[in-house]
């Protein structure tokens, strides 16, 4: 069966592709009420973090890490969700999600259950900061190469 | 208000700690149907990873991976899982997760909908592992000190 996320990244033009290089490329994910939501996935077809070399899982997580601090500054969401589960998409991935008080599943995760409707104008403050923050996280990557 | 896990870590002798050391320390969960779900909690009430110096969220994560190490060589899960959220408890804490096909999620993370009942003897099976777990963590977070 294909892998989602290997034929995401034989796109080379796919314009959700924010940043990448020959490791790893980090994704803008369209996540109905939640802009700002990325992802960090790694280039090869690899199940597991520690299926990688340790050096390679630090390359990872200051991808995450750099991501954070990007939303951070540019979003300052109430708290900032890191996770990597795989279960359907086996290749390694990192979900970076900046979550706000008022948003659709706070204190949730966004895989829990949905507490309230997030307000339209909120959503619409926080998708207008996206070329903000895309270009925030190309700054850091660039930086840390 | 009282931090669940600055409370956790005070108390010196608490039974669910397998590990700890001067910076962090690791915790079997008592999550039903989830034998090996274990915690990595930095020991300061620090909110976000990247309000941690990078050698320190380094430290977390070498953590984080002797754990998932530990978790596949003695459980052999289908997949980890590791995610930090801290939306209720904004004090640097890991999950990492062994998942099973038949557990009770599975695909979904285990904060989604659920999807069936685990077999309670999967989970005895799974369960009467957990000292050879501890015993496996422990041994690996004593290697890389």
């Amino acid at each position: 069966m294909a892998c989602d996320l290997c034929t995401l990244l034989a796109a080379s033009d796919d314009p959700s592709i924010i940043w990448r290089d020959d490791a790893l490329a980090i994704v803008a994910v369209d996540e109905p009420g939640y802009p700002g939501f990325t992802r960090v996935v790694w280039n090869d077809h690899v199940k597991e973090m520690t299926d990688l070399q340790p050096a390679d899982r630090e390359r990872v997580m200051r991808a995450v890490w750099a991501v954070e601090v990007a939303l951070r500054d540019v979003l300052a969401p109430h708290k900032v969700n890191v996770a990597s589960f795989g279960n359907m998409t086996p290749h390694v991935h990192w979900h970076v999600i900046p979550r706000h008080a008022d948003d659709a599943h706070f204190p949730n995760p966004t895989w829990g259950a949905r507490q309230r409707d997030a307000s339209p104008a909120a959503i619409a403050v926080r998708t207008a900061l996206l070329p903000e923050l895309h270009a925030a996280i190309t700054e850091r990557m660039n930086e840390s190469d």
